[in-house]
């Protein structure tokens, strides 16, 4: 009999699930809008589609060891309940997925954020395949990131590991949405982009700007503004050109301090930067030490669509197995 | 026969040595210049003390398992070579300095950087006993950093692992001397701070910074723009308040990107920067998630001046025991 993965990646707009064998391989897989049947109604979606994978597991003569869960915000991997701040998803606040799924279905669940489980699907199957380290910086509607150090995730003394994405990187810098100031996702995020290009047609410096989304700037999306830069919109430009030093800011301090085999920029927005690949390397190497950025292989790619549901189901073989072995000091 | 450990720490004026028992504590010590016989006359003073305190070792009845060593700047742990950048002690750069103390004394040897080594002591003596994840910002003439997770220093593919130092906290800032732009330590370190005093005085903007140091502005330290500061003097306050926000913004970058159970701030400014708590504090309160600064607990403290050499005697436990276990992702 096979052995499977079942992993979940609970979205704010779609749920999707698969059957993932241990090396990565899909096997099948289902997706749902997470709140078809109405607001709060994500962890009956969630059940459904687990029900219906595992009636193909059974089909397919497949035994599912386990199910890996990514979900939105910060989580509590240890007690399996997700976080308190979940706005995408509220019925999901504080909520005992883990444990719950787990009863439901007699089977080992773990739960981890979306970009936990991201970082480890990019670990295991993708970019950071065989790496001792590796960072993922995902900017996309927000900011997520993640990282793997010795062949362990980071997860941080209450859940917050990982949370680069609002990072500061300018001390001085106008206030972020998350309450701190200067963060990265202000400058590089798809919603930092937008609000930064919405102010900027709001004031009336920049008529080009303004007349984006058939000029209501209220519907102006990072995408306008990356659009206009390429075709050379001063404004737009100027927007793209701080995201991108954001970015190579953001990429230094992670170079420089953590200094990882790999780091992988992906996400929603991710295509856009790859497009200016050059620009963020060269912004990445103006403020890295040289022979750190050396050490690290830098990729910007737009990624699996499926990654985070690969390395959701992941997650049940990193847990059951236990963390890479800590390799010695010296032999 | 009582086991011990053989600490010693390079540093650019001073190599300090000691007989360390694992629990921390120094049963003897000794130090001398690090240029006492001239310039390229480092490591026969190291191994003049190491010969020392073998020598007093043998008199105590005590046993000595192994040497640690704490070198400036990027070393290479795995092979015991010291990097090829240490301005302060330019005959160490490249240098095999663990192979060849081992080859010397017949005894292992562990080399790290000296950050490292003081992170290991607090680890182990310090603020971070017992803690599974400490980071160290440690601003001093530079601003030295290092970072120990799930019990592991962090070292990085090529060595820079912990170099937050170098982290930008204004990516249009100013040029670093380290090559970057708008680096932590050059609003934050002690000679960050003497600069930005030195330009100011030199501008004719701020006559009383000028008056520092008899006049002579190339003389200014750090000590003196605290100093005036705290005196209320209004140009040497602006620049101690900029160093206090970079300052905090790193903070911020530590707690919500690793979200460490400990986070010490010590070094040769961390007494200046105790006196200011309550500024520094407010600082990263400004910039960190309030969860991920409340799960952290953060101490600015002088620090026992010993305490790298303590730390680089604890290398040998941390190398020959291994590593700390992983904890399994759940029972």
């Amino acid at each position: 009999v096979t052995e499977v993965l079942l992993g979940v990646d609970i979205g704010g707009t779609t749920i999707a699930a698969g059957l993932v064998t241990p090396a990565g391989a899909v096997l099948a897989e289902a997706a749902t809008p997470t709140h078809r049947h109405g607001p709060g109604t994500a962890v009956p979606a969630v059940e459904s589609l687990i029900q219906d994978l595992l009636a193909q597991a059974v089909r397919q003569g497949a035994t599912v060891v386990g199910i890996g869960v990514g979900a939105p915000g910060i989580v509590d991997a240890a007690s399996g309940c997700v976080g308190r701040h979940t706005p995408h998803v509220p019925e999901l606040a504080g909520f005992a997925l883990a444990p719950v799924l787990a009863a439901r279905f007699g089977l080992p669940v773990f739960l981890d954020n979306d970009v936990n489980a991201l970082a480890l699907g990019e670990w295991m199957f993708g970019e950071g395949r065989g790496a001792e380290s590796l960072v993922v910086l995902a900017p996309g509607t927000g900011f997520g990131a993640a990282v793997v150090l010795d062949g362990r995730l980071v997860r941080g003394v209450s859940g917050y590991g990982g949370e680069f994405g609002h990072a500061p990187v300018k001390f001085d810098g106008p206030a972020c949405w998350c309450g701190g100031r200067g963060c990265l996702a202000l400058y590089a995020s798809g919603r930092g982009i937008a609000e930064r290009a919405r102010e900027a047609a709001a004031s009336g410096r920049a008529p080009a700007l303004a007349g984006l989304a058939g000029g209501e700037a209220a519907r102006i999306t990072a995408a306008h503004v990356f659009g206009a830069a390429l075709e050379g919109e001063p404004a737009a430009a100027a927007i793209v050109d701080e995201a991108c030093r954001a970015l190579g800011a953001a990429i230094a301090t992670i170079v420089n301090g953590l200094n990882p085999a790999v780091l992988v920029i992906t996400g929603g927005v991710a295509a856009s930067y790859a497009r200016l690949e050059k620009r963020v390397l060269a912004a990445a190497a103006e403020y890295c030490f040289r022979d750190a950025l050396a050490a690290t292989r830098l990729r910007i790619v737009p990624g699996d669509k499926r990654i985070t549901m690969r390395g959701a189901a992941a997650l049940v073989v990193y847990e059951m197995r236990g963390p890479a072995r800590p390799r010695a000091g010296r032999p």
